[in-house]
């Protein structure tokens, strides 16, 4: 019988934005199996409602629950955001790790002078989950959410750069980062940006090219990472081997999509024999 | 009991986009009764594979089926690609009219020298259909297809016109219109841009600014309304009331996003009491 250490790590994004978690997670933990599920047939999540949220999460994590993960990280920001606790009750004991604390911690004490901006999906600045986790860390900080909607298509289409995409970034941002004017004393300059969705990510560097070289960007990639091996180590759930993980993608939808956008977010080619379609 | 027909006209949309079939609808048939179904739970259909569509809109059509309609239309580009054969065959003898050939009409006939090109979502333009049924009416047009993806979350967040919306049309028209240079003998000029998306008519001040005013510019909603009245006239099937016609608008998700951006595409505001919530 397997040990339950030995079972893979379940990931869960609403598509491919996830894999930008699944990557600092394989470079963290690289004997550690893990299993990708991206709801690709109902994304984006992100516009939507919550309870339409809450009741896709709970179907994709019974179906990675089903397969055998020793833990669940949910790797989307608005499925965090909108249905952590409600995965944590349903599914304890297992292990239910979010994408938001840790991104929150990251932007927390990355920032300086205490001004964040938070930049996520129309659902998760709704939410205000981001907000809420930064004000628990950090009870001085000072948040500003704005949604980006645009950004979510604008990097699965692979537009990361270019003055197009910068100019999208200035309309989103110009006046919470006062770019048009000069800063006010009353509301000092945010000296951090948190890019609150998996997808943000790939626009970095236009993001930075707007925003001038004195604005730290950070995400929840790498502390997600962190917190996952963090967890392990504290439940005993390392895996025990030395070989190199072995990796597998789900997909709710059929589309060439997943493997030729989720490429991108991954770094990486996603092969055929790694790629399996399922019906949710 | 009801006569067949004083039931409602049933349109089914992805979304919201599908509104501007309906508000051609209720210009040009103003005492019909018309139910419409937007299923903004699992949009946007453009970029999912084609059996997911398939089932998504067979679900859809059923619910409508089952709260009575006379005829069904299919105001939704990506679902009458990839589904409307299948939805003839389910629902026989019930008339099923989709947005494909009433656009392909349209753009046979607006064109003089015979070259046009479609531009819609991925999905469509991967089926083929409107190259399919414009080659279909006029067989020696050249007509040439381009997935423009970023327009429905564009015209979805309300930025239907400036630089910026230019600029993002001229990057995806560019080399099909020859923008960029001359006219070469051997590949004429296009003299038409069909708008197979539902959603692109909101673009098309900016649409026509970057492609000068030669280029004429069609869609489908006119011309399906054109094609239901007179289905409805030659099956027998015209509301004999002379009142105006009532309207309900059926969403799978909560988000107040169809309300909103609903009116957008509708050109008046959608009440509460118009709207429902139905779990598909």
């Amino acid at each position: 019988m397997k040990n339950v250490a030995q079972l893979p790590v379940g990931l869960f994004d609403s598509g491919m934005g996830g894999l930008t978690v699944f990557k600092a997670l394989a470079q963290r933990l690289p004997t550690e199996d893990l299993l990708y599920l991206g709801d690709t047939a109902r994304l984006p999540y992100g516009t939507k409602g919550r309870s339409t949220i809450v009741r896709y999460t709970l179907k994709a994590a019974q179906h990675l629950v089903d397969m055998g993960i020793k833990m669940l990280v949910v790797a989307c920001n608005t499925a965090t955001s909108a249905a952590l606790p409600t995965l944590r009750e349903h599914f304890s004991p297992l292990p239910v790790l979010g994408v938001v604390e840790p991104g929150a911690i990251a932007a927390a004490s990355a920032s300086r002078n205490g001004h964040i901006v938070v930049i996520a999906t129309e659902a998760t600045i709704a939410g205000g989950a981001y907000q809420h986790a930064i004000a628990r860390i950090r009870p001085q900080a000072v948040v500003t959410g704005r949604a980006c909607t645009l950004f979510v298509p604008l990097a699965e289409e692979g537009w990361m750069d270019g003055p197009l995409v910068e100019g999208i970034a200035r309309r989103y941002l110009a006046d919470v980062f006062h770019l048009a004017d000069l800063p006010q004393q009353d509301s000092p300059q945010p000296d951090t940006l948190l890019l609150g969705c998996t997808h943000f990510p790939l626009l970095q560097g236009a993001l930075q090219n707007v925003l001038g070289p004195k604005v730290r960007i950070v995400d929840s990639a790498a502390t997600t990472a962190e917190s996952v091996a963090n967890e392990l180590q504290r439940s005993g759930l390392m895996h025990p081997g030395q070989a190199s993980g072995k990796y597998r993608f789900l997909t709710t939808d059929n589309t060439p999509r997943f493997a030729k956008t989720g490429a991108m977010f991954l770094g990486r080619p996603i092969n055929e024999e790694e790629l399996f379609l399922v019906d949710l």
